[in-house]
């Protein structure tokens, strides 16, 4: 099929956002990001700090909470982006039955180990359900395991649910493994009260 | 316990590396960043883009092949860093048998989800053994937990090999969770061939 990958940029923001909501369909998340929150917040002047804090709990005009922590074009179009995205698009002749051409993204950011250095974390990866099957989410797939080998990375990362039977034969025919399994490493999590809790001296 | 924390510099690098090769032993893992290591190479122009690949297996003169993926100098101390470090330090009058003050560390970096948004992730947490017990272990997630807030994260994660009884008991005395127990998410990875084969279009 004829699509082709590139970086996101903040223009991509509504839809991603837009397949974001289809995919987590079912969950707890409202993702409603606004021409108001396309502004950036300017990092610590050194580029090594944190970016400031965001403002959470926004409320649209209908009063409907926003999930203000889903702020993909603050979060990933800024100076220190916590995320960086690819876009898989077909021409216009082969929209979608909604009219959509942007139809299926990856989110990745880079990481570290030390006992394995340079790292990078596929944290989505999505195809709108009709354009399945066609190789465009191994395309994207492919473009994250390139960008990470040009960045030094000796690793890919990413999670799956441990009942989602298709994804996994899906990433195993890549030729990954399921390092929770095969190592005994479990992902850990602090939130909430927890980590206001903690984070008291 | 009289003992500080701050933030990691590029003369903090030996020390770390010191008690990583300490926290490794046993494994795999051989570090030993050098003086001709000390650099920083400049990442893509406008800040988005990845760093530029790393040279690996550099040779020592005795013939030892590095780690050239764990160049915690380079790494952690460029524009884009891949993680951020912590130290703890204790006064001269109180330092180790073998003459350390920086008995101890962190190493984080940011993350981003889809369903969550902004994180923190906490990569290492080391003190010297005869450190612990005094607090100091706690300290240093509790700054991790402190900066993650203050970057707007709404979760704080990490991962412990769950044969590790004492250091989940740590954990779960935090108010953490094991997220992979209760949600059934695993931790996948693609490396070697398999990601040199992934990344071919």
């Amino acid at each position: 099929m004829d699509f082709t990958l590139r970086a996101a940029n903040v223009d991509d923001c509504k839809d991603i956002a837009r397949m974001i909501v289809v995919r987590l369909a079912g969950g707890h998340a409202t993702l409603v990001p606004t021409a108001g929150q396309r502004r950036c917040f300017a990092a610590a002047s050194d580029g090594l700090g944190p970016p400031p804090r965001v403002p959470r709990g926004d409320r649209n005009a209908s009063g409907v909470t926003f999930q203000g922590h889903i702020y993909l074009e603050q979060d990933g179009f800024c100076k220190n982006p916590f995320f960086h995205g690819i876009i898989a698009e077909v021409p216009e002749h082969l929209k979608s039955k909604e009219g959509h051409t942007k139809i299926g993204y990856a989110i990745y950011f880079y990481s570290w180990s030390s006992s394995s250095g340079r790292g990078i974390y596929m944290e989505d990866l999505y195809v709108m359900p009709e354009f399945r099957g066609k190789g465009i989410g191994k395309a994207l797939m492919s473009k994250v395991a390139q960008l990470g080998l040009a960045a030094g990375c000796t690793q890919l990362n990413f999670t799956v649910l441990d009942w989602n039977k298709p994804s996994l034969e899906f990433y195993f025919h890549q030729g990954c493994y399921d390092f929770t399994a095969e190592s005994g490493y479990h992902l850990m999590r602090c939130e909430g009260e927890a980590l206001e809790k903690l984070a008291q001296p």
